[in-house]
């Protein structure tokens, strides 16, 4: 079986920025991330936004089959034309997992047709609970796990009702959210993931780890019965024809 | 405009068996949500477990457009006839609402579909968060209102992914659960509501109060462009009528 | 009761520059409807592409309760700018229903979050489908009622599964559709509603002007408990207040 | 990988008593999808209503990943029991696939919470529509298939939307019809497939194999992180603790 080709996108400006967070990731989110899910199924790549084009460049997203992506005090530099390039990526079958900050993101925003608005706060202890325990990115999650620290994301949060809710979050001042969730668009598979604040080692913690490795696997492009189309087809004005229309065949 | 016929069906037992929850029921739950939903939208009866046929007979079914149901140590002394009565009505339209411990109820496994299965454990106080300020049933309740005790419901809850969630409850000792959630099945339309522990005064509370008259308002049987069937009717071998169905003409 | 207040938008092309089109709506597609629609619980207006800022300034998208939209062949003549403030406007609880073509309009893609991609086709007999009789939109809708004429829309369409679907469409030729579907977006509602080829009078066919008319009341903007929010504001450190979070106060 | 085992239950009257059903499935619809869904994947065994406990004692239930139903003229003769114990079965994690006429069959109206309730009429052309092209059951199949001859079911099809649509059916006498859905309850998998009528050698059509076959994969229980629970345990009064909850332990 071929392997899945992720590539992990971080801004990468905390840990250039600031002394604390280099501590906790000396390399960067996504040199951590890529590390972590390492494994025979993936091929990991990373990219991070100060490279040219982003390090998004066609020939990646033409080799990407997942696309994690961790973004948060700079959304606004990332282009227009690469968030662009990604939704539509995503709408032909590229996978898409945003973790944490990553909820204010262009891509996010763009691909599952949302603001993204939530209320957020300082850090303090999360449980995460597992609400779906069939659904294939719950596999081999316990019922909940803790993060010690973690910052707060909460309710309300402005997102279209999710396909599959597969983990909720409890926060000790009394806050909740919808910390793990699915949608369909297009050919494409998304995933969100709350944990992540930069400043707490969470892309450490196993289960978190495991978590994005489930996603990585259910998020994969699948092979489908017919040629996925970019566009609107004319099927003319016959009757539909017996073998596969022209515009979808393999 | 006619007004909703509202039927408020109680277990009522815990309120003449134990004392202390006389003190704060003391003429039932049933009692309690009648009065205070009292409004002149509704027209309001109440039943109960011992009644005979429990006091839902045929001619009060027939006059019920929203069933209220508060049920929990008796679950099972409901008689499977009347149960299916139930869940036929609201497949045929009737509004269901079920509070708290009626999500092991009879008529919400069979309507909705679902064991109900959760799990539970000692009062504590309660947050419960709106996250869905839009739907008709948030009408005029805030981003969160506080209960000082209630039993904990906590997830994993055995549910079909709601139509819509509506309610997110946090519990202090570190519990989520999915506290109000819409679903269609059939003409009807059900939601359950979790608070509402017999030990305490939570229909008093005006929240929980206006949570409930918002859930009769939007549960409430509409009239359909077509004669509601019950069954699944031979339309032949010809084209589609240009006019309706014969089943289904009014 | 305060009127809704609908803007029809129309690109208002096909009517000025075709013949046959303009004696099928002589006054343009948008002149139509708002005469179709009018009534006493609307206060109608209209806007086209042409005009100014496409007629939607931000004087008209204040006043705009809900906004339809019926555009073809000049999509991309759509200022980003006014597309992008129309699905600001949505998230904030304008309704927005989107007709016929507009599946591939930009307000459409932006707001739901989605291609619109789908296969389409020579003029053939459609019937419309009522399979949620329940559902406001489908409010005095008989159980299906035939288009002589209606350019092909036809599956696989490319959408996000819809959180309700109201009507599918069937085309004498083999082909189906999902012709309504509703999403909810921030604080809006979304209704996509497919029949309206310019060639035909299909606005002035009663059940489809019924349906625009259920849409218009389902969608306009809800009085919500909290202030509606642009933002992710932050709640700091504390536990969670016993009255409103800051941000939400009315 | 340890073999999917497969039960095909077939009601088994049709082929017996109707000499024309007994020419096209002379060994029952059961034998002949227990051939052709035949692979090194599964292990495929079959039981039919005239067997004692229909065949389906515990000891087959409990040796069953995915149970495929098959019924029709005989629904009132499964016992209430066996309905109820196939209806635990799913909730703890068994996946049900429910053929044509098994709309109306107890385990599919239990298990789903529906009437099933539909629109039926004589045998006429049907065209397949695959709208979910990325979905598990649509692997391998293309954008639309005919067969020649299959009974129309109809919408207003009265169920639960569905979590995912993968097949729409399109029927030359105008009917349309959502011909494949999919839901979860409890921790199991339920997926509906409407063609199949007895009359038709529909179950020797390889794409509606291919799809049989794909939901039997996409149906079979999945390891979970935590032990499956049938109930609703007390967690106390104590914080949620660090490790699994006691009665979710493995």
């Amino acid at each position: 079986m071929a392997k899945i080709r992720v590539t992990v996108w971080n801004e990468y400006r905390h840990e250039r920025e600031e002394e604390k967070i280099a501590e906790v990731y000396p390399e960067g989110i996504h040199a951590q991330i890529a590390k972590a899910i390492g494994c025979d199924d993936f091929e990991v790549r990373t990219a991070t936004l100060d490279e040219p084009e982003h390090g998004l460049t066609d020939e990646v997203l033409d080799n990407t089959d997942v696309l994690i992506w961790w973004g948060h005090m700079a959304h606004w530099e990332v282009s227009d034309e690469i968030a662009e390039k990604v939704k539509q990526k995503v709408y032909m079958g590229m996978g898409l997992i945003c973790l944490h900050s990553a909820h204010y993101s262009k891509v996010f925003q763009k691909v599952v047709g949302t603001t993204g608005n939530l209320l957020w706060g300082m850090n303090k202890q999360e449980i995460v609970w597992n609400v779906n325990p069939i659904h294939p990115i719950a596999k081999g999650i316990p019922t909940h796990f803790k993060l010690d620290a973690e910052e707060i994301y909460a309710e309300p949060f402005q997102i279209p009702e999710p396909d599959e809710l597969v983990f909720m979050g409890w926060f000790e001042t009394g806050y909740v959210f919808r910390s793990g969730c699915c949608w369909r668009r297009g050919y494409g598979r998304v995933f969100y993931f709350q944990p992540g604040h930069e400043e707490f080692p969470v892309y450490y913690n196993e289960n978190v780890i495991q978590i994005i490795k489930n996603a990585i696997h259910w998020a994969a492009p699948v092979e489908t019965g017919y040629v996925k189309q970019w566009g609107a087809p004319c099927i003319g004005g016959d009757f539909v024809p017996d073998g596969e229309l022209e515009f979808f065949k393999k």
